[in-house]
Parts: C-alpha cells; structure tokens; sequence
C-alpha cells in the first residue's frame, strides 16, 4: 500500500473523518435535528449533555486512516479505543460502516437513524458513553483506564492473520496496568501469532491536569519504549491536510514493518528474539477540530475539551450558535445526502463486507468459538476405594488434563499463570507446549521457546488480561494464580464480569468461552509464604457479580476437580472461580462419584457422618473447601468415636452459589432441596475455605439462617503449620467438635468429657508445634478409618 | 565518601556480608547449634525447610555496602527490599546492628540468641519468612510484588534528609504496579522531598523461569530506565573481591549524585525538570554464594536456588555435609566469638546508634508521628435548618476544609488523588497547594508546579502506594478517588490491612497515621460515565479485614461528611472507607446533629419518620448512603403523606461497622442500642449504598436477622439519569415503599391505593425519562416538606 495519498484518498479519508466528527457531536448534543436542516434551537439540545469529545476526534482519525489502509491491503483489523469514554466516536464509524444497524436494526442509516442515533446516546434506554459491549467491533471498554494493550495482546494470540490496532491514551499511560503491557511483545511470535499496533496518542491531558508522557523530552519517550523493544514512528501537528499525508505515511511504514516482520518469521527463518514491532507516537491536540476559544478561555488542546466543551448552549444563544457554526464547519452537505445517509465520497473509505473494522468478527469472538476438543476426565483420576485413604497433589492431575487439552486443541487453548505453573503443580503441561519466549534464551532453561504457548509472566494483570482478549475473541483458557494474589487483579475480574453481564442481554453478541480462573495455591496452605499470601478475597468480589455471569466452585479433591474443570471449559460467558490448594490432600470421592457431586453441587457425605437419613440429625456439619472438607470429615470421625449416640450429617458443597437462593442466582438451591440437605431447624455448623461472610450473605432469608454457624479464614495467619492455619483461624476439626456440641439439638452423655479433651487437644498442640515446629503426629498422618460405606455421596 | 574501598573497608564490609548470610542459611535450616559447635546432625535440622535462599544474598550484599556509605557520609537511610521473602537477610541484619533484642528481647545477640533467630525463623509461635512488619527497619512486607518504589516514593515525600534504597527483584519488575511506579521522579522534588535510590537486581530468575528484564539486551534496560528519567549506573559479576569494589564505587557515584542534585536544588537554584536521579542495576547471581552443583545439578545462578537449595539434608547425609561445608565456608570463626556475639570486625561496619539502618525511626513512623493541626468543622458547615431544605456539593465543602489541614499542616499532610481533585469538587485545595510536578510545564497550566503537594498522577496503585509510603513513616494523607475504581488498588488496600492488623500485636510498633480513602463519584451518580464506573465493591473487601483496622463511613451530608473527616485525621492505624458522592445533593443535620449523629454512629431521624417513640414502629425505614437516604427519606415523606397512620421510623446508619455484633467489631451496637434502634422484631427496609449482601453479612445472628429487606447496589447500571439508577437497582422511593408495605407489621387502610400508585410512578418514570432523557421533575426537584422537628437525630 502507497504511504502517500492521493487526492482521491484524501478526499475520502478526510470527509470520512469530517463525518464521524460531525456524528460525535450529534451524539453529544442533539436529540432533533441531526442534518440541521434548519437553525438549531435550544430545544433540538438534549436537557443533559454528556459525553467526551476531547479524545473522539483523535481516535476517529486514527480510525479513518486505518480503513483505508484496510481497503488497500485487506489487513482484517480490530480496532481497540484505550480512551472508551471516546464512545461516540465508534459509534459513529459502525454507524457510518453500515455495521450498527445489524445490531440496532432501528437505527437506520438515515436521517430518522441518525435522529435516534444522537438522542440513544448517553440516554435512558439507550446507550452508554463508552466504547462498550454495545459497539460494535469493540471487545474493550475502556471505562477503566490500563488494559488496552493486554486486551490487544491476548486477541491476537493464535491470531496469525491479525492485526490489532491499540490507541493508548496518554491519561491511561500513566496507569500501572498499561505500564505493565508495553512488554506483550516479549510473548509474541511473529510467526505463529498475529500483530499489536500501539498508537500512543499524546493529546496532552488528562481530566484536568497534563500528562507526564506529553511534557517528557520526545527523547525520553522514544528511549522508553525503545528500551521495550518497539521501533517508534512518530507523528504530530495539526495542520491539514499535512497531518492526514504524514499520518498515511507512518501507519504505512508501520503495516509494511509488520508485515516485513510475520513474512520473516514465516518463512522458516529461526526467530531472532524480539523483533522491532512498529509503535506510532501521535501528537495532536485534544478536542482537535473543536471549539478554539469559548468565552475568552482556550479550549481545543486543552483539558478543557475533555468533556463537552460548550456546555451552556441550552441556555445561552451564543454557545447555541458556536455549536451549529461548529458543526457546520464540517460541511455535513458533503459528508450526508438528502436522506441522511453517508454520501458516496464518504463511504468510499470504508473497506468492504466483513474488512470494515466495525465488522470484524473477532470482536465477536462467539462467532468464531468453536468447543473445545476435551479428553475424558477418568483418564486422569486418582483411583479411590475408600474415601480418604490415599492424598494427591489435586492440581497435579488438572495439569495432566490441561496437558492433553493442550495437544486436543493446539491452537485454541492457553493457560496463563504468573511464573507458577510448575509451583501450582500444573507442569505437565510443558509436556506439550513450552513457555513462550521472545526474549534470549540460554542455555540451561526449561520448556522455554518462541513456539511454547503457555504464557508465563509474574504479573496478574498481563495474565488476566490476556486471557481476556483470548477468549473474547473466541477461544479457550485458564488464568491460574496463587489465591491472594487473584486480588491484585480483582478489578479486571469486576470490570470483565461487567461486559459479560451487559452482553447477556444483547442478542448480536454470541456467547464468549468463560473466563476461568483457577484459584491455587491457597490460603490454608501458604503457611511456608506466610499472611501476605492468605487471602480468600476473590470469592467475596465474585459475589457482587450478576447471578448469570459469577461461579464458584471448591472441588474437594482432585476427582471433583476434574469434573470441575471439565463443566468450566465447556461453559460460555461465564466468571468461574474454581479454588483448590496444590498439596498433597486426602482423596475422597470416585470419579463416578466426584461426577454426581459435581453435577448436584452440594450433597450429603453418608460415610462421613452418621446421619442414618431415618430422621433428623442432631447437627449437620457442612463444608465448603479441600482443606476445611478435611477438617470436617476428622471432626465427624472424632464425634462418630467419640459420641456414637450423635447423630451427625456431613454436607459437602462444591458449587458455593447452591447457596443461593433460586431468586438470586440459577445455581440456588431450590427451598426443597435446601431443606433436605440442611434440614428445617437442625443447626449447622459450616466449615468455609473463605471468609465466613460470604455465607453469612449467602444465606440470608434461608430459613433459620442463623442456625448456621459458620468458620472461615477469619483473617488470621502466618509463616506456620498447615494445622496451625486451622487452629489460628478456629476452624480445626477440634473446634468443628466444640461448635457441633454447642449446637446439637441434643446432646449424649459424654459430650462434657468430649469438650474438655477437644480443649486439651488444643493446648497439646499449640505446646507441640511450637516445641517440635511440626504439627502433631496423630494429625499430620490423619486418614478416615475405613468404613462400610454404601453410596459416596447422596442427594 | 570515597568510592574505592581500602582494606579495612573491604575486609568489614565482607566480614558483615559473611555473616549475614550466615545468619541467612541457618535461619533456614537449623534449630539448634548455631555456631556449628560440632558436627551438623539430622537433628540439628528443621523440619519443615522454609525460606527463600536466592534473593537473600543479593539484599545482604547491598545492605553491607549501604552500612559502609551511611557510616562515611551519615546519610539516614531506608531500606526496602521488593523481594521481600529475602527476609531472613533483613532479620539477620537486625539482628547484627543489635537492633533485633530492642524488638524481641529474648533473641539476645549471642549464641542463645542466635539459636533462638534461627530457629523461630519461619516456625509456629516465631516469625514469618517475609520482611515483614516483624522486621525491624522495615516498612515493606514485599510479600505481594510491586509495590516497592512506590513505597520508597511515599516514605521520602516532605522528607529532606532521608535516602529511601528500595532493592527491585528482576521478578517484581514484571509486575504492573511496579512497572508503573518508576515514574515517582516525575513527582520527586529535589529541594524539599528526600531520594529514592532503586536499585534493580537481575539475578535471572523467578520462581521457575527467566525475567524480562535480565534476557533483554542491557543497552534496552538503560534505554527504558532513561526513558522514565534515570542515570543508569550499572555493576554485575560475582568475583570476590572485584564486586566489592565495583558496587561500593557505584554506590557512592550515586550516593554522590543525589547530594549534588539536592545541593543545587536546595541552593536556590530554580528546578529544571526532572533530574537524572540515579539508579543502579546490579547483576549478579541468584542463590549467590550457595551450592553450586548439587546432585549434578546446577543450582547457584539458577532458579533452582529460589527457595532452598539443599532440601534433602535431613534424610541425605551428603546434603547434610554440603551444608555444613556451605556455612563453614563462610568461616563463622571469623564473624562471631565465643559467646556467639558479632566480631569487632563484623561490627565495624555498622553505623552508629539510629544511623543503623535497621534502627532508622522513618521505619517506625508512628514514633515521629505529630497529631494534624485541625481546623474546626464549623468552620466549612453547611447552614443547615430545615432537613433537606437545601442542596449542596458535600466534598466541596470537604476540599475547604482539606484546604485548611494543608495550610495548617505544611510538610505532614498530602491529598493523592488519580487526577481527580476538581472532578471530586476537592479544588478548593489548591488555593493551599499546587499540584506536584516536575516535567515541563507551559503556558495555561494551572496550578502545577514543583513545590505543589497535591499529588496527581492517573494510577491508583501509585496513589494507594505513595500514601502508604507516607502514613508508614509518620505522616498523614487521604487518598481520594471514584469509588469504583478503588478495586483497581484493592490488593494493596487488602495488604497494607494485613500490615497494621500485624503491627498491633507488635508493642514496639508504634501507632502511625491512618490510611484515609475517601471514596467519591460513586455507583449511584456515574449515571454519566456509566457502567464500567459504578461498583462500590470495595466496602465488601474491607469487611473482610480484622476488626481493629477497617472502618466504612457512609456520611449523608456535607456536615456529616466534615465530622467523619476530623475523625478519620485523629484516628491511627486505620483503614477508614468514607463514602460520598460528589454532587449536590441534600443536606440533612446541621453541625451539631451532625456531630451527635457521626459520633453515634447509627441514630433514628425523629423529623423524617412518624414513629413518636411510644411503641414499636410498623416499619423500620434504615438506610446507608448518601442517594439511598434521600430515597429513604422521601419514601418516608410517602408514607407519612399517603398513609399517616402507617408508624415507620427512619434509621440513618454513617458507620456501617454499627451493624456488625460488638464481639465481632470494636464498634459494633451492643445487643440492647440494636434493639432500640431496630427494633426486636419490626421489619427493615434497609436502603444500602453497596451491594446488599454487605449488609447480610453484618446483620448475621443479629435478632430475626431475615427481617432486614436489603436493597441496594445489584450490579444494574448504564449512563442514564440521577433517578434511573435507583429505579434499575430497585432501591428507588417507590421501590421502598413497595417494599415497607410488603413488610410492614400492620397495614392501614389505603395501602392498596399507594402500592398501585407506586407501581404507576415507577411506569410513569420509565415512560418519562426515555421520552424527556432526564427524571420526572417530581422527583428533580423534590425536597422533603417543611417539619416541625425536636432533635434532628435522636439515639
């Protein structure tokens, strides 16, 4: 493709550009009147005026360029908008492209659909200002400022044929989350996977402050990303036409240096390391062809063109007047015919069919998805005959699993983890993909190479991220973390649940794989890392989740976690948080089992207690969690020995939102089932993973809620035992006794003595661990004594 | 400071090394004889080995030489070690400056002392493996990776005299938080702040993998650290003694640059943009100094030394023997005599008295805490006489009163804020301060400059961070954002919990500031910017922190507001949530009720109920937030008008820790002020700013806990109208009074009339706002009607 337009091009291009321009104020201001047909009023203004023009104007002129590099090369391209609250600037290009009417069908490219294109934006019942999931050929937001680039990243992983384009605003440069995203290119192989280009787009402000790139030396600003490993081409002004010559010019040179780059590596030639991608720094000045002075202040290149930079016009004529005169600045009887619809001139710059960016499939990745080639999950269980005779490391036979899912699905599937796949027990995956690597290998390292495509890198914020674009475009992953550490990235989690609820309710959007999040590495047993790494949080995060979109599972053992794992990856649009620790832990149910459990979500454990199901227990002792099941079973066991005549029922769940009730979230427990697991009256003492609050929520308007006792991570911890965690934090199967014998409908003889030895229990330990710096041997080797057992789990 | 060593240097500087990393491994492995006074045995052994081996060479190493430099030039000095599970190296230098015994008598600096160090190292009832709030001298847990140069930042802001080295581990620099904290200098001032000496250690490895930053070519890592601004200074090797030497000249090169930056600074001499602040990138091994082949295997300079490099010494008797040959070569003769006490040649290269680096009171800053100067409220009230006669802009009046703390407060008080400050009507600030800012600026900025203290930068990790940094070394902050955004630092607000939840068990920790957040532009009013901008999900993170440190407020009103404010500034060692909305919006108490009603905590509105107190109401009417009061109250109005015979009573609920049971909060109402205020059994339309299953949570095994109704936040939102968004989540007036005749305990007659006139508002508003695209003005424009009123708010 030509880096010099021609006076067709030009002409295209810039009436293109003139026309979105003139569409984002439409969207900004009106509500009647859209061709102005005749002068505007006051009333023709919509009563409240929202909207951010300062950053629309940069990013539809990036846009316009891009379409036409598209039509001359045929490039498929997703537009990415870093700055999302430039939302109406989209808006129009899918409206201009002829896409937005596929979505909306009554919002025609017309004038009556330009009439509603402008009063539906930012408008009750319509809709919201940012680039959001109601966009068309938009898989980001962009309301929270950070995670342009690692959205672009993740969606064109596996993306050969791809090319993203991210515009980085310069408020958003600043974030740590953006920071942490310029080094993508340290993952991507050129020969394999598709191209990011960054456009950092420097208007200068922010809200209403500078930005620290726009006032760094350019020097400096080359020199970092540089140091990244990019190629800089640069760009700035705001003169016209010149700006369009030289913005063709580098977007050109940018496309051939990709280009350049994929046909290298594609060749069979070995890769070279990093190889130096294109970035375009681009200078020109906020709310560019806006308003210039308004009531004697200086607006366009200022943050005062953030918002909406005449904001009196209801009320005062003049700004009335400087509106119509501005839009008119764009000659709409040039850009639109009589009926409203884009003239020929400018929908000559629009590529064609599926080409146009706003119709690019990948930003619809459920049209593209295809399911997922699994393995049968019995190949990979732990075999089981007697509930907890034997302890496996759970997440080791996961990593078996994801290994061969991996093989199934050699381009569609990606783990994502912070630098821990082998730490979280997941490595058998390197089996069959290395860890990707642009960067120098040497000699010595381990599954590590330009081909691998497990994607390691000690930030949750590229993981996470990552996988988000990866799957929103249509294909499958898991993002594994340490448990505490899910935290730090919490608020991608919220604002990824966020698009995934909006777009359950738009029917053009096809269902998107789930985003899966393995939750390892626990609290209860990061006692050799110590508190900063105790922290069940995410659980509580996913609660406020909207009921179609949050999941919650804590398989017990691995058998469950396979299932698990299995129902997650064939789910779509959903948050799954699947908690479960790495080390080596008591196995309890048969894959047959682990299947029935799974399945009904919460079931009773007959062999645990001693519920004979004839009537009532006299307490139920339920759980919720691999490490506190365990300490629930021991308890069962020390009440069963201890004081037969007790009746005890042991309810396992593994599915949290069972909890729920069916109002509030389709997993609830129905009242019937919620009463034949938890019974009418009978307490409940409950052995939670997370903090004890989340029941507590999740239980509210259940009946007799506060019969239920609960025990959680109480936000206690150290560098300490395994069993000292659970005495810490009371939920050791010493203090499930003492809770079961507080709350039993009634109480045998001996459950005195039985108190007084679970307190002497207590003390022996806390004397012994400290003495010995190991847990108690009759703890430490703890297994169920075996049982005569009928059914593993029943309803 | 001369920058070659001379013998005696060398020889104490390498004598401290030795023997902390002595010190290093047998806190990792042993429990008992300490000095090797005969062969290592099995049972000399720990059994459980816990550590991290491989950074803790690299910290010691820069420590020793760090002593070495504060001895020569007297530079008070800060240490922070990102890779904070280096921490037996921090524990073992405290230990040798004979700080370690000030904080915990009983490890006394000899051989019983030392046996003690290493075996509580790790273990139950001793302390945990990080450098954590334990460790004396640090500020900096370094569990969770990223945060350290924003910690180092925060310390040394308004601190002249104090040098902050803040070691970054090649893992740690991969994390976003850290990538996006480089930038500090651009906020740094020379002539008033301290310095911030990073100093990036490339040992290679992660957990189990190679780092970016160490494969890249060096020429790029300068190339991106002179991007941020830095004067890259560069040493790497691991020859003895050369890197000695070569690290102490770096040292002093950038010891030496700082002071004459901050000479020319203090001089008078007007800034000139960001100077080139010094940084050093070290390479060197990782596990430096340990095993180097084990069992075949190279284990020093690899990842495979991350943790413990020789795990197999209890049952292997060769491992056993490498061991001890490992710590012998160390020559521990030479390091500790006799009594197991630190050699003079040890010793002569520690600083004297507080000079220690491990004894510097900025990492106790509660001991250099001074109470705020604060001015009184009244001062910033609202003239408040009828309840809700009037509108104003609550956290404008707040900004005011900020204004004045800074006036008052010249070097111990910061607002940090995501480029916010006028956007949350907090401008009023900079009539006290300009905004920080080092790089350029130009014509038409306003308030910006380098002596500004309002500290703006678009990252809230930087802004959560750099208060940290602050309040942890004695000053006082708020950090103020929109609330939805606040998850984006969730983890760090989750961490720095877990840090003052520790330090209260530590007598010697003494109380510092509180971290103050203030959390405006909420949920309810970003009917603007829209979905992506509404979540008040970090209330529910701060219910999860232990009761001594997190506090949610929820002022209704600018005088509210100002109370809790004064409170928040007196408090230490807290996490205060204040949540409020930025614009106008009603005001309620005047300054007095204002005052009885923050104080109080929860309090009954007389003037917007119609219960007179003589009996129990019909209905309960509780509320928390600012735009669900105004619901409440105007559903109360509803009532009262429509239903007079109906007793409801309006609840009003500031500190949402009222709510939890006392034994579960130090605030928390006792049974009998519950009762008083809710009731034993009326039931409760509870109107919550947040997601309602905070409130389930906290009203658990409370009486008839199912009797609170909880409306609130339900993750329903868009860009729309005021109103619209309480009608989305269904928490509007109509809603609640829907919801108190459904729940009322008795119905008079005319209820059927209302509920159906509701239901028809709610279809009237749905009608309205899409056609008008703003609120019915019955609802726009609505105050509460004019009351004959006793006491605004009663107990």
């Amino acid at each position: 493709m030509p880096g010099t337009l021609d006076d067709d091009d030009l002409a295209s291009v810039d009436a293109w550009w003139r026309a979105a321009n003139y569409l984002t104020i439409g969207q900004i201001y009106l509500r009647d009147n859209p061709l102005l047909r005749r002068p505007l009023r006051a009333t023709d203004v919509k009563p409240r005026l929202l909207g951010h023009w300062g950053t629309s104007t940069g990013l539809s002129f990036v846009y316009a360029h891009l379409s036409r590099l598209v039509r001359h090369t045929g490039q498929q391209t997703l537009y990415l908008a870093g700055p999302g609250h430039g939302g109406p600037a989209l808006v129009a290009a899918s409206w201009l492209e002829d896409t937005y009417g596929d979505c909306f069908p009554a919002v025609t490219r017309d004038e009556e659909g330009m009439r509603r294109l402008f009063r539906q934006f930012s408008s009750p019942g319509g809709i919201p200002s940012h680039a959001s999931v109601t966009t068309p050929g938009s898989i980001h937001e962009g309301g929270e400022l950070g995670y342009v680039l690692v959205h672009a990243f993740g969606a064109v992983m596996d993306n050969p044929d791809l090319l993203a384009v991210a515009v980085v605003g310069d408020g958003e440069a600043e974030t740590a989350p953006l920071e942490g995203a310029w080094k993508g290119i340290s993952f991507l192989n050129p020969a394999r996977d598709g191209a990011v280009l960054p456009v950092l787009d420097l208007n200068g402000w922010k809200i209403s402050g500078p930005t620290v790139l726009a006032r760094k030396d350019p020097a400096r600003v080359r020199s970092l990303l540089e140091g990244h490993g990019y190629h800089v081409l640069e760009v700035g002004g705001h003169d016209l036409p010149g700006m369009h010559h030289r913005f063709a010019a580098v977007l050109a040179e940018a496309h051939e240096r990709i280009r350049a780059i994929q046909h290298r590596a594609r060749s069979g030639q070995a890769p070279e390391g990093v190889p130096g991608w294109p970035v375009v720094v681009l200078r020109s000045p906020k709310g560019w062809t806006g308003p210039g002075v308004v009531d004697g202040v200086q607006v366009e290149g200022t943050w005062r063109a953030h918002q909406v930079p005449l904001s009196g016009v209801a009320q005062d004529p003049a700004h009335l007047r400087l509106l119509e005169e501005w839009m008119r600045s764009y000659r709409p009887g040039e850009l639109f015919d009589e009926q409203g619809r884009p003239t020929a001139l400018v929908r000559s710059n629009d590529p064609e069919g599926p080409l146009r960016i706003s119709a690019t499939p990948h930003a619809n990745g459920g049209l593209l998805t295809r399911d997922l080639v699994l393995p049968p999950t019995a190949g990979y269980a732990v075999e089981v005959g007697q509930p907890g005779a034997t302890r496996a490391e759970s997440t080791r036979r996961l990593g078996e699993y994801l290994r061969d899912v991996y093989r199934a699905n050699p381009t569609t599937f990606r783990l994502f983890c912070p630098d821990e796949t082998n730490s979280n027990r997941l490595g058998a995956v390197f089996e069959a993909s290395d860890r990707t690597w642009m960067e120098a290998t040497a000699a010595g390292d381990v599954a590590l190479s330009p081909s691998g495509r497990v994607v390691e890198v000690l930030s949750e914020h590229n993981c996470h991220g990552w996988l988000e674009g990866y799957t929103l475009t249509g294909r499958h992953g898991v993002f594994a973390t340490y448990e505490a550490f899910a935290m730090v990235s919490a608020s991608q989690t919220v604002q990824h649940g966020k698009w995934l609820e909006e777009a359950e309710n738009l029917p053009w959007r096809a269902p998107v794989p789930s985003l899966n999040v393995l939750l390892t590495s626990t609290a209860w047993r990061n006692d050799h890392n110590g508190f900063s790494h105790q922290g069940p949080g995410l659980i509580q995060t996913a609660l406020t989740q909207r009921a179609g979109v949050a999941r919650v599972y804590l398989p017990p053992d691995a058998n469950c976690l396979l299932e698990v794992a299995d129902h997650c990856l064939r789910t779509r649009s959903r948050i799954n948080l699947v908690v479960i620790d790495k080390q080596p832990q008591l196995q309890y149910l048969s894959t047959g089992a682990a299947r029935e459990h799974v399945a009904r979500g919460a079931s009773c454990w007959p062999w645990a207690g001693t519920d004979d199901g004839s009537a009532d227990p006299d307490v139920v002792l339920a759980c919720a969690g691999d490490v506190v099941t365990m300490e629930t079973v021991a308890a069962a066991e020390l009440l069963r020995d201890r004081l037969p005549q007790l009746r005890t029922r042991v309810v396992n769940v593994v599915d949290l939102m069972r909890l729920h009730r069916p109002a509030d979230h389709p997993h609830g427990l129905d009242e019937f089932s919620f009463r034949e697991l938890f019974t009418d009256s009978v307490d409940v003492v409950f052995a939670f993973h997370g903090f004890p609050g989340a029941v507590h929520q999740l239980v509210h308007g259940r009946p007799r809620a506060d019969r239920f006792h609960v025990r959680g991570f109480i936000e206690e911890g150290t560098t300490t035992t395994p069993f000292d965690m659970v005495v810490r934090n009371r939920v050791s199967r010493y203090h499930l006794v003492l809770d079961a014998l507080e709350n039993a409908s009634r109480l045998p003889v001996g459950a005195q003595d039985l108190r007084r030895w679970c307190l002497a229990q207590l003390e022996r330990h806390r004397a012994y661990v400290v003495e010995h710096l190991q847990d108690l041997p009759e703890v430490r080797d703890w297994t169920p004594a075996p049982r005569q057992t009928g059914a593993q789990v029943t309803g």
